[in-house]
């Protein structure tokens, strides 16, 4: 597991913000990695989608009974990470655990690093491209 | 154009509500149809997806400055309709015009009928399947 930050994967290359929402845009089903307090999750979502151009924002439906929720409410950030095909099994793994009771990078051998800006788990390796994201509030609809 | 209320077109079955999520967990671009005060609309959304099974809810996203935006407003409802590739080039074209000015609907010979329990207009030809759906009101996110 490569856990070096700065050691940037040459194959993933910068996109420029106003741009996020093509990442995600044609709607795919995603991995949301999360990290705080020394503990990391990943779990899958197919409920995503861009709000905004600019200032980039989306939102991502993340169930308030989830390992996931807590660390991202603990740090206020997350990633996605757009698996390719060759991730589906393992999207489906990580989609139908919790790993509240086990880190799920090491039980599937996740590579992992450190995201270069918020420090959330990016995973590279037959992923397409991740986004780091920090938590915006919205009291109301993370309520209801 | 057939407009007469209870004229269900045969290939549409009814979907039970936990199940509508399917329609569009996978992420497809939608055409938005709105009605009030006697005008309508159709505007195509890439982003939209469901985020609640029960009871069932859908979150969308609609401009501020477009004509959809305001009729739903108006009225409360809208409806999301789900097109098939024979309508890429329409889904297209009412994506990339107005309909304040003049009804999209006769404008692209589109054939729409009230829904059955909101009203507002359903595209059936071409269309997989259609969602009426109720305006839930959430300020701080119409706002940001």
């Amino acid at each position: 597991m490569n856990t070096e930050p700065g050691r940037l994967n040459p194959h993933f290359q910068p996109v420029a913000l106003e741009h996020a929402s093509r990442l995600i845009n044609h709607g795919p089903t995603v991995l949301v990695t999360s990290a705080a307090g020394g503990r990391r999750n990943v779990m899958a979502a197919a409920w995503s989608m861009p709000v905004e151009f600019a200032p980039p924002r989306v939102a991502v439906v993340i169930d308030k009974r989830t390992f996931t929720r807590e660390l991202v409410m603990a740090s206020g950030a997350f990633a996605l990470c757009l698996p390719g095909s060759a991730l589906v099994d393992l999207t489906y793994a990580v989609g139908n655990s919790s790993g509240r009771e086990a880190d799920k990078f090491a039980r599937h051998a996740i590579a992992a690093r450190p995201g270069p800006v918020l420090g959330m788990p990016l995973i590279e390796p037959g992923c397409a491209a991740w986004l780091e994201c920090r938590l915006l509030r919205e009291p109301h609809a993370e309520d209801a």
